[in-house]
């Protein structure tokens, strides 16, 4: 198990152990996608599930934004919807459309057919990815794997492709209750089993992704994402660092700070001093620039991370976007926000 | 003006003057809408804006929820975007993809050729709208007229449709500050002219939906939305009362709080509890079922309404759904959704 060397560059794990650092670390999220030129090229010669399934190829992605700005941690490149691949749906990402799942799972019968795979077997290229990707980063910074949360997931499953507000899925939970915990139950089995394997094989963090969970109230929140998301942190926080992000999710933070999570992360939407009232001192928030912003001119977004450290801190924080880069933001700008972290001083 | 002669009902207009009632009010946002079939059978003979232009077609759908169920106010059947086609950009409706402009503004000198339109002539037809529907509504229950927030606006003439997130509008605002402040003044100064209108006309009160608000950080809320919903409302408030609601703006209710608005609506991400901290003990709450609960069966729904009344109070509060009225809701399910107010005891 590779976790136990440290890698020489650790500021992201200090950070999430709570340490005292020098400057916060940054990195950002999907940064190994589609913002970069030399992912496009990639892109035009294989096809999306064919890079997340090739470890060579998703080892070479996860490097890109590394070989071009000093980032501090790397995320594998991947897609939260190898999980119900694996379980049997067969997910494509179609030009235009995003995610596709022909056949949605709407039924009860459909659900008690789907079977707990063995990660090993059917995510095995994502084992390999992760040793490829160590070997390539030679310890220089920490490699964070993830998965999406269950319920982000069973949007995808239900509503077959990606969706405004996934009414079809929230139907699905609200008429088809049973139905719908037992596919939440069957994803959280088959993604704690999965993120185990990443830890085994060496990422130093793991992130939890509830991109959805803000479609929920607080009470179907708790009762249709959190409790899964919570029996994940329970099974992983003795094994590896957990980071756990709902976009949308402000009303949740008190409850992620009490988890086990070792870090929490917020969208933009929340400031700085709302989210620090709402997790405590102790944990670790990462966030929470708008992607959108990184539109603005390099000059404007130096000053406005400078803001964002002063306003979070710099200990016990990430920094870090408040949701995926966006394909069309220029590279430089994406430098700008990294630098502007790197050169920071107090 | 209709105004000064008080509905027999009109338990909407003492909940916003934050008098004792003995139940509350409830309306559905979008409740002249797509769940009624009567509404679906007009559909195929009239285009969505042929509908909106037509003052009796208007009318007749506003009054389709009201002969259903016993709603405390109406709310007049139209669309956010006609202020946008008034101001001459050409929205169409189109099937499968809602709202489109071929041209989308994209240009401080598209932004500069826009002319604030005369509303009189432009949106006369709105005007006809509410004396047609004041007629038939005989003074049962009050007329609610509407606006989009000026922001909510700038999101569809930039982006030219619907959009995840916006991120077209959003870059424009962030790389043609200049343009989209412009912009989103002249918006603004059509709106005041269109509600004010309204309001002569006979509606006893405005709700400006700021649907997309939540897409903004709280430092760009208050730049690209809040400061003209502010102008909005410091011209209307003492000529009828402005309900203001933003989907996803939770993080702005204190400012709502103290605008100047007789309401603020809030959407099922807030708990009552958090609404009514925010906006302090005065202001009267609107809200906020989720619109995918009416999936759930009519004696849960009831449960789950009179759970929420008990949250937020019965004084000071108009029930009502977190954003529109789902197009798949059984008409059955919203009934008990109303039924449940109606028959509320404390």
């Amino acid at each position: 198990m590779a976790i136990s060397t440290l890698p020489h560059n650790h500021l992201y794990l200090q950070a999430l152990r709570g340490e005292t650092v020098s400057r916060p670390p940054v990195w950002m999220m999907r940064q190994a996608g589609r913002f970069l030129p030399e992912f496009r090229a990639l892109r035009d010669r294989y096809d999306f599930f064919t890079r997340c399934q090739t470890p060579e190829l998703a080892a070479e992605i996860t490097m890109m934004p590394i070989r071009r700005f000093p980032l501090d941690a790397a995320i594998l490149f991947s897609d939260i919807l190898v999980v119900p691949q694996a379980m049997g749906m067969d997910f494509e990402m179609r030009d235009g459309v995003g995610p596709w799942l022909e056949h949605p799972v709407r039924s009860a019968s459909r659900v008690s057919e789907i079977e707990i795979p063995v990660v090993e077997e059917s995510l095995g290229y994502v084992a390999k990815a992760i040793d490829h990707t160590l070997e390539l980063l030679e310890n220089r910074i920490p490699l964070i794997g993830f998965a999406g949360s269950p319920w982000t997931i069973l949007c995808y499953c239900v509503e077959g492709k990606g969706s405004k507000s996934f009414d079809l899925a929230k139907k699905f939970c609200f008429t088809e209750s049973d139905a719908a915990h037992q596919l939440l139950q069957k994803i959280t089995d088959t993604t704690i089993s999965y993120l185990k394997m990443k830890a085994r094989h060496g990422v130093s963090a793991v992130q939890i992704f509830d991109s959805w969970g803000g479609m929920l109230s607080p009470e179907d929140y708790q009762e249709f994402s959190w409790k899964y998301i919570q029996q994940i942190i329970l099974a992983l926080q003795e094994i590896v660092p957990v980071v756990v992000f709902g976009k949308g999710c402000w009303y949740a933070l008190p409850k992620m700070a009490t988890s086990g999570a070792a870090a929490v992360g917020v969208d933009w939407t929340v400031s700085p001093e709302f989210a620090r009232q709402s997790v405590g001192k102790e944990v670790c928030l990462q966030g929470n620039f708008d992607p959108a912003r990184l539109h603005s001119r390099p000059e404007d977004i130096q000053k406005m991370v400078q803001e964002m450290i002063r306003r979070f801190g710099k200990d016990r924080y990430i920094v870090n976007l408040g949701h995926g880069i966006l394909p069309n933001i220029p590279v430089e700008n994406a430098e700008a926000f990294v630098q502007a972290v790197v050169e920071w001083e107090e």
